[in-house]
């Protein structure tokens, strides 16, 4: 399939390199805009790829609830549905369906929820996931799993780590249509390096496509997210791209990066743009607030996003407070214009610094 | 001052022609899309640029009101404000603040209301309409005018129109910044030929920089706003732009060209996005409809706009019912595309049977 991972240059445990997918080629390390329902938040593919963005993400439960996977499929598949074209990932359901949904039961068969739209109940399952994401159609698939709460005990962690893997297999043996969709499995284990030892070792001997990291979500300790990275990420294979789910701050990808990690997605850009918080090199900026009411600059002065080049803070305050649609567009374009600049920034250190 | 208006082409009443403003060259005739507080709903200074808009109207009550018209001059006026830097106009307020506000008493000297926004007492004049605009900046301001409701009688129009035009005598004392801003007088009078007659007779003789025709909203019977507008304009100086304020429907625009009108303005493309309502040459389509759920046609197969060249009815419709904020955002492209497009192609036909 035309699917392939060439690491061209390392430094330290960070890589940089080219994954190449049915629908393009992209740089890592990268990360990916989130567009849940084929969406990504008040932005044009157009304005994505002048942001950078080389890849978008998708969600699996999103999109099977509305507007359901037969309707993408007939669209010709999530990336033309939504006029992207262009490289996507979707991922498995199981993070929405353990965080959205209202679950009736967790069972080895897979879980029955009812629906965080209209209360009607659905069912999925290993097979059911990689049914949806094979109509969905995207380059990247992730195998189902299941995400145990973060303040789960260790026995839940060892319990829930294997029925995961026992999902893996179930969803490896359903992945029917190899030629245009790679598989990606799911390293879970909390904060046990036991656990993550045992998953890692698990999860790289099935022989995906790529390998992911899972359940380190945001809110948690950077220092212990930074931890559970430094130590899973080195245990996956070299020659295969490592993905580290849903995180997160500028600081924590920086992190994994150096610890070799290679994809990230994460919700933050965009959800900060609707609540008005932008991302600067200094931290962030909280543009209701009053200070920024006559304030002339563009959010960072350095920076070449659209937003940069065309409003000031106090523009962009003045729309937040009138709520107009045009503040978060502009937010989500610097926010994510930020992120991407970073991933590029981190890219070009670790090829100046590669041995 | 840099204001010039050039009529180049005449096809019986219709006219083609360039208006020159400090910001920029329009041509005419043309539609301004409406950015209320600064911002066009949705839209990038660069994708109303795609668009082909040449002009943005902002509206004086709302900016005054918030973020406050000292703060806009700070940023350079309202075209810079919102990183446009081309011409704006900017109305006179008196639409708004008989339409929005809770009025609580309309003198000789002024308006008494509560803002729509916190309920805090305002009042404004010919005297304070114009000292807003002139902090806003924009190209083109409009004298301050009364708005009798549509059902008044004959002699409440009357009395109003008078008003309106003493109104108009004190904007223009007002009207200080004569080298940068250009100040347009408006036509009242109803639906009466007699007071509309006079009320042409009598803006025309105060030597506006242009003559608008207000007090014909959207939402009247399409053949009473043709007849209203059919007699009014060719009252108005031949030499100077005619703008019809707030109208409106593709066919109330097309008539009015053809009666002599340079310029218009209207929420309707907008605001009928927001409403997932888009204009195509059949008639609008109503995109939340189920009959557009598995229809992979763009809204109109010949449009060249962004949202038509990018995707279908089918993904704009699940937009919709995903409450994406890029739904009325393609929305809003493709039916100020719509606008803009029939702009260009009713000029082109002015040219094309130019005598």
């Amino acid at each position: 399939m035309p699917f392939s991972f060439t690491v061209t240059h390392r430094a330290g445990k960070a890589r940089a390199g080219i994954l190449t997918t049915p629908r393009g080629v992209i740089h890592t390390p990268f990360f990916m805009p989130v567009g849940t329902a084929a969406a990504v938040k008040g932005l044009t593919p157009a304005q994505l790829s002048a942001i950078g963005a080389e890849i978008v993400l998708a969600n699996t439960y999103h999109l099977s609830l509305r507007p359901g996977e037969k309707l993408v499929a007939s669209a010709g598949g999530v990336a033309d549905f939504m006029g992207w074209h262009r490289p996507t990932l979707t991922d498995s359901g199981g993070f929405q369906v353990f965080s959205l949904a209202k679950i009736n039961r967790v069972a080895e068969d897979g879980v029955r929820f009812r629906s965080h739209i209209d209360g009607s109940p659905v069912f999925i399952s290993p097979e059911r996931s990689l049914e949806i994401q094979q109509a969905l159609g995207a380059d990247i698939m992730m195998a189902f799993d299941e995400c145990p709460a973060g303040d789960s005990s260790r026995d839940v962690v060892a319990q829930s780590l294997r029925r995961t893997h026992r999902w893996a297999e179930r969803s490896k043996i359903a992945w029917t249509n190899r030629e245009r969709q790679a598989l990606f499995g799911i390293v879970q284990g909390g904060i046990y390096e036991d656990l993550r030892r045992e998953s890692a070792e698990f999860i790289a001997a099935q022989n995906f496509s790529g390998n992911a990291i899972g359940g380190v979500s945001v809110g948690e300790d950077p220092e212990k997210i930074a931890a559970i990275v430094a130590f899973t990420a080195p245990l996956l294979p070299e020659n295969k791209p490592r993905y580290l789910m849903g995180v997160g701050r500028p600081l924590d990808i920086q992190r994994a990066v150096a610890a070799g990690v290679d994809m990230f997605d994460c919700v933050m850009p965009t959800r900060h743009a609707r609540h008005a918080e932008v991302f600067t090199r200094q931290g962030t900026l909280k543009l209701r607030n009053l200070q920024y009411r006559e304030d002339f600059a563009p959010i960072e002065s350095d920076c070449e996003c659209y937003a940069c080049r065309t409003v000031s803070r106090a523009y962009l305050r003045h729309l937040f407070m009138a709520r107009e649609i045009l503040a978060p567009v502009y937010a989500a374009t610097h926010n994510l214009y930020f992120y991407l600049r970073m991933m590029r920034e981190l890219r070009q250190e670790i090829i100046a610094h590669s041995e």
